[in-house]
């Protein structure tokens, strides 16, 4: 007997998730054990041109009452946002299907509502292609993972900012051209603000963090800064300090594990970092955990065919926990950290700042450091006369008294301009 | 009620296992829904030291009695090797316990009875840590790729032999003094022979190609080439090319998808390649996929505590399923693709010879690779009169065409000497 699967949305993604199911169809009922059938696809319009192999007898336009189908075993949603897709799910759950999704948007605002509905109707809900699209990360990390503790997520998991620093780095160029290029590419959007902004990249952080450290954790838990004022001054920064640039998801476990932080900023990172080389629009997620030590999930983190190839390693998961009459009860956020701010997590910062080069200067600039209880890690003098440029890099400290510190460099009169401030990540015994 | 688990081995590993398990087991409880019991530890000397929490009232000599009592529901084995571990898990198995093991020698000479008997007794076994030590790899390969079809494989999966090459990249060293400081820094063993020859990366060879292809794959057809012929004018001439030399374990569908090739041996690799830029002992896999495209997954290798780690990520996987009475028929080896011989995969060499500069030497040379039906890619001249050097890069050609050319070259009358011969791996629309 074949498992009905109900298709919600039949766009760039859902297409593909149709083409594979034709194309595999003999392939996946022998790893599941029974085949899979498209029960119907719910679209916004009927009269859409769709891809090749979509049959136009399954498409409809009543979502709700496909979802509900008494037929329908399971369900894919991957038409995004919160809603109708959250009161889908639900609807969908309630009635005891088992539900793949690739809606990062839903499961970091409300996934605590997604997953607690699941538990009660004992279904499946498995989620791989929200995060690092193709990549196999989320299973790992609840899986492979369930027998040891992580201390620090690091994740490059926007493909367009990627892009834009990796070419900012390559050729030199300003945020804005190189966004402009992305654009023309289609690599960013018109409105590259999800993206750019860092909204997208903060709602796979909060994905994360609730699975690295099975806490509760919501887009707007997390400390959220994007790229758009990151400078070519930045770059060539970094590369005198052999770093490079990446807007990263930085999920971290305080020092003493009481509690967690969650973030999404520009950070200047070793070349010789393996998280360095990922180039172009590819994501890849670093792993810090006690046993299993340093670890790296690399892959192209969108585009309809690895997103389908995604949802498709779920779907097959689900139907056999189905088969099996078992599911995972995902969602797991006993643990309960709280997250601290911003200002209380340990950071540590790259200033390079435009001074006068005479006698007493880098004094004034320390005494500064000092007086908000930073201490710096080095410091170096890069030109002489009216183009003396002082950069320095401080230890670790909390967020807060570097951001004041910087904020009373600004208004300090040895100091011209700050010309580069960035965070810095440090790595193993650095600290 | 707690699941009881036999514990077989207790050496690095084994006691690692003993360690978490004490350490870790609120936290195992909670994610398995039951606790988790060490019932026994089969050790083969009772009166050597063990770490610290290792009950002296659970140590036995008696292994057979050990995983067929009544009272075990699954068994580690950590033991290696053919026998006696073989033994112990088929009867592990037969009395219906699930298995975890992290003995690759065993699966890649008689994965397939193993399999077997396991499907048959409807239990687990779990192998995670068998291939890459702690990296989450085996089980994404299985379950987040199901739906989608696997090309090629490449793995650095030793990580002695790659310490071993790093050393001679980076510090231009030769092979006796970078293995003399591997074994002197614990990254090799006094007898390196099962990791220099590749012994050690033929038998994960035949385990990945298994899963990525569900074809029976077995260490003895796995084409094996140690790193022991690796020279420092090998690695010299990979750098004037812009490569690095890995030793990669390579599982690859042929071009027509009707055969696979799988083999270990030295290659040069493109330095911008995310392989390229794995140091130290760290291992990485790096899959291509029909759908999911290319993607990596990086870690360390080996090691007791990372090790352990991966049993532990099993033991809860196989503990879940077992409460649930479900498990997962792996081995899956029904798609029984031939494996073809060494001679007919398709390669590309990187040839650099020593030859007279007078005019004719490149005719010479280029009529040996066109009479093999090898077309070269690229030639250059280094050096003039007697150090004259020919550098050679073919196309892609079977590799006995290849092999062929190289043993005519070697008597080649121009030729004084072949300096350097290695296999270069090409990537995406290079080929």
């Amino acid at each position: 007997m074949a498992l009905k699967v109900a298709l919600l949305g039949c766009g760039v993604v859902g297409s593909q998730v149709v083409r594979l199911l034709n194309e595999q169809s003999r392939e996946l009922a022998e790893r599941i054990g029974t085949p899979l059938e498209i029960g119907g696809i719910a679209v916004r319009r009927l009269d859409r041109a769709r891809g090749t192999g979509v049959d136009p007898d399954l498409l409809t336009t009543d979502a709700m009452g496909l979802v509900t189908r008494d037929d329908i075993d399971l369900v894919v949603e991957v038409i995004g946002g919160i809603e109708p897709a959250r009161s889908l799910i639900l609807a969908a759950i309630q009635k005891g299907k088992s539900v793949v999704t690739a809606n990062k948007a839903l499961l970091a605002e409300d996934g605590a509502t997604i997953h607690a509905a699941a538990r009660e109707a004992g279904v499946d809900v498995y989620y791989e292609a929200s995060v690092a699209g193709a990549i196999p990360l989320l299973r790992p990390l609840r899986d492979s993972l369930a027998g040891d503790r992580v201390n620090r997520v690091l994740g490059i998991v926007n493909g367009t900012t990627n892009y834009i620093l990796d070419r900012m780095d390559s050729l030199g160029a300003g945020f804005t051209e190189s966004l402009e290029e992305a654009q023309a590419l289609g690599y960013a959007e018109a409105d590259p603000t999800a993206d750019v902004e860092g909204f997208d990249a903060a709602a796979k952080a909060a994905i994360l963090a609730r699975l690295a450290f099975h806490t509760p954790v919501t887009a707007a838990d997390v400390h959220r800064e994007g790229i758009t004022e990151v400078s070519a001054a930045d770059i060539a920064s970094a590369k005198a300090m052999g770093c490079v640039v990446k807007l990263l998801a930085i999920c971290q476990r305080s020092d003493d594990g009481s509690s967690i932080g969650v973030r999404v900023h520009p950070v200047m990172l070793p070349r010789e970092h393996p998280l360095a080389s990922v180039k172009g629009a590819y994501n890849a997620v670093f792993v810090e955990a006690e046993s299993a030590g340093q670890l790296m999930f690399y892959g192209a983190g969108a585009g309809g065919v690895p997103t389908a190839s995604a949802v498709l390693g779920d779907l097959v998961a689900v139907a056999r926990n189905r088969l099996a009459r078992t599911f995972v009860a995902d969602g797991r956020a006993d643990a309960k950290l709280p997250v601290h701010p911003m200002g209380e997590t340990i950071t540590s910062y790259h200033v390079a700042l435009d001074v006068a080069d005479r006698p007493g200067v880098l004094a004034g600039v320390a005494k500064v450091f000092a007086a908000n209880g930073v201490s710096i890690k080095h410091v170096r003098q890069e030109g002489r006369g009216d183009d003396a440029q002082l950069v320095l890099v401080s230890h670790t400290a909390p967020d807060a008294a570097l951001a004041r510190t910087v904020e009373q460099l600004r208004n300090h009169e040895d100091v011209r301009a700050v010309a580069s401030v960035m965070r810095v990540e440090t790595f193993d015994n650095e600290r």
